[in-house]
């Protein structure tokens, strides 16, 4: 069956030379090649009549109720998965703790499979159904290797997950579950990504790659069309988000730029990037203002270890737009803010998701966010994803004997410990 | 501060010998001892006159909705965390595979921290603080761990979990980055219960025990107004639930007799209660109509893994009420059914929440479920929970050399074996 294309989608254009190309299945720029990443481009006079506030009003409460500004054609069925529409918490406790006047999280670890990756693979599957796959693609051991394994459970695709051979047992086992067929490549993960891009030529199959593929970022930028959506007249200062490959905050920030231009919102909220320190190239081109350079990344929140980012322009396009800014933390940092966000917040985030936090914390310190202003920082993904890193910052269970006697006697050492480890 | 009284609760009435007592801080029945579960009593007269479909359009989608059917003081602050208003899918495609025309899924391992034990947890917490207690404890290893450790931080108590010395480092794990005080028993499951109990009288903290504390019932009995809420018109025939201690089955039958009995639907859903082969004390007196015999458990699904179950008479009761029945299920049909469950609804769940799938398919086989009807499963926590149990149910990835010939070559072998894991 042949669908009719996305009705508000003009085209494609690329972030270096510029260039427009016509709504299709494309992956990059055919001139600058694989740099030359594609924005879907919207008819936003035509969107403003039809897409208002009154429209939302009685919409489900899922990503799907921003369907006009999603490139998806309007004849295809949507999965039954509910994705996105997650929670904003108002965190005192946590606001205190960072030395904030407000803040805000936003669990996206409460997607369908635990991460902000659905809202990308959610659009992923719909795309390789309306151009005529029945297979789709990626490589990855993380969060979008299981989200693309469950969308395309819930849509029936057939999913092929390429993985470099020292992938942690958890995640190949979220995968298989899913019935996506693994293939652990002998190899790095360089090797497992050039393999995945090989094999979707060579078989006809959809490739999922957020770097690459123009479509999934749009996914990724309901979160922000969902954060003017839900936050109305409370909308905060900032909205701070962790940066890997650099689509999630391009995404959101798009998401911004949108609702301000149709109405919703006078202003979008400024960004702020957090990168850790061993996985920084994006921050060093957002503050040279030169093109980025590869590095080997190194830390321990793996989500957002990526050494080659291939969205940095549109990650520093947006920051620059919103007046943003960009700030690298320790994976010391990153330990602290999970507990510190587990405990007073009561959400146990992933190491990538929660560097935000630690982020926030710092840019106040350094007086990059004021601390009579407002912030939001999305929790990209569920902490039961990584339990060796939260392992690492949860401290200690204590060993008794099972009497009231020996319990009586640990007390007073464990109120010691217990005020210690508050912050 | 001192909390005026829930509004329309009455009084507790004992399971066994029926007596009733004035609302308060209690636990079981002073005559009956342990065994004398107490049930919450509202007066539904003025609960029919303030509780109406028009009062519930406009509040906020969590288990907060159903406030004036809870336990709570109005005056109390509810916890931040976005418990219930999880996602119900029609799921078409496990629908004919477990051989029934349709199926839906109520997916509560999308609660905060990721179990449906979240509703009751947050009755808990807020039981403490209206009775005045700074630190609330249970014992457990589980997802009652868990939520108790999550909704603890959330609301600022102290939380004491008593663990036995062999309990899963990922458990434990999520509980301390919680912040809980986690109590390594150099002993037995029993052993850790006891000494929780002891501390509980000896230390004055508030005992979160489902099995034995009347309040945290009223949480898990939200699913059940929630499913009546959510389906309106469409209100499966069969509402199927695995059933470890009988709180949630219990929970949600009264849910279900309750928005009878306010007008929100005609009938209430047939109940069919799922145990595990190795642990089905529930079912022997269900079928035997004598009192219950404990015995010693024996299956991969721990939620539901309880030779002493409390709550038993509450489960028997719900289930002869809605004309219902019970099942139990085999170890290794409940991994069939994760497979099922993940590859044709794409939901992950634990095994104990799948094991009610389980049960279905088998009830169809045997009759009990006719095919032309509809059931609605609750899944009970999410399969990141206890990946251990899934890596025996999801199968093996397939390594191969990094290159395009290598791949070509074990295509057709792939082939073969996903139509052979295909249900």
């Amino acid at each position: 069956m042949a669908f009719p294309p996305p009705k508000f989608v003009t085209g494609l254009k690329c972030f270096v030379c510029g260039s427009t190309y016509q709504y299709g299945n494309m992956m990059t720029c055919p001139s600058c090649g694989i740099q030359g990443i594609l924005d879907v481009q919207y008819d936003y006079d035509a969107l403003a009549r039809y897409f208002k506030h009154e429209s939302l009003n009685h919409r489900p409460l899922d990503h799907w109720r921003y369907r006009e500004l999603l490139p998806i054609s309007s004849e295809i069925s949507l999965p039954n998965l509910q994705v996105g529409s997650t929670p904003v918490y108002d965190s005192p406790r946590l606001a205190r703790a960072v030395g904030i006047g407000q803040l805000f999280l936003k669990d996206d670890g409460r997607n369908p499979t635990s991460s902000l990756k659905d809202r990308a693979s959610s659009i992923g599957v719909l795309k390789a159904i309306e151009f005529g796959y029945t297979t789709i693609a990626c490589a990855s051991t993380g969060n979008a290797a299981s989200s693309l394994a469950g969308l395309s459970a819930a849509t029936g695709l057939q999913s092929f997950i390429f993985v470099p051979e020292r992938a942690p047992e958890p995640k190949v086992t979220q995968l298989l579950i899913f019935g996506a067929t693994v293939l652990k490549v002998k190899g790095t993960y360089e090797q497992a990504f050039d393999l995945c891009r090989e094999a979707c030529v060579e078989f006809n199959w959809y490739n999922r790659n957020s770097g690459t593929n123009p479509f999934l970022v749009e996914g990724k930028k309901t979160a922000g069309l969902e954060i003017v959506d839900q936050c109305k007249d409370h909308l905060p200062d900032w909205v701070v988000v962790s940066v890997g490959d650099g689509c999630t905050i391009g995404g959101i920030g798009k998401g911004f730029q949108e609702m301000k231009r149709l109405g919703f919102t006078e202003r979008a909220p400024r960004l702020l990037g957090v990168q850790a320190e061993g996985a920084r190239p994006i921050v060093d081109a957002f503050c040279s203002g030169k093109d980025l350079v590869p590095s080997e990344p190194h830390t321990l929140a793996d989500s957002i270890a990526v050494g080659t980012p291939r969205n940095w322009r549109r990650a520093i396009q947006q920051m620059k737009a919103s007046s943003g800014d960009m700030i690298t933390v320790a994976d010391e940092e990153i330990l602290e803010a999970m507990r510190m966000t587990a405990r007073l917040a009561g959400v146990f985030g992933e190491p990538a998701g929660i560097a935000a936090v630690a982020g926030l914390k710092k840019a106040i310190e350094q007086g990059i966010v004021k601390s009579n202003e407002s912030a939001l920082v999305v929790i990209t993904g569920n902490g039961l994803k990584d339990i060796s890193s939260a392992k690492q910052a949860a401290g200690e269970a204590l060993h008794i004997e099972p009497n009231i006697d020996a319990l009586s006697h640990a007390l007073p050492v464990l109120s010691m410990s217990n005020v210690l480890s508050q912050s």
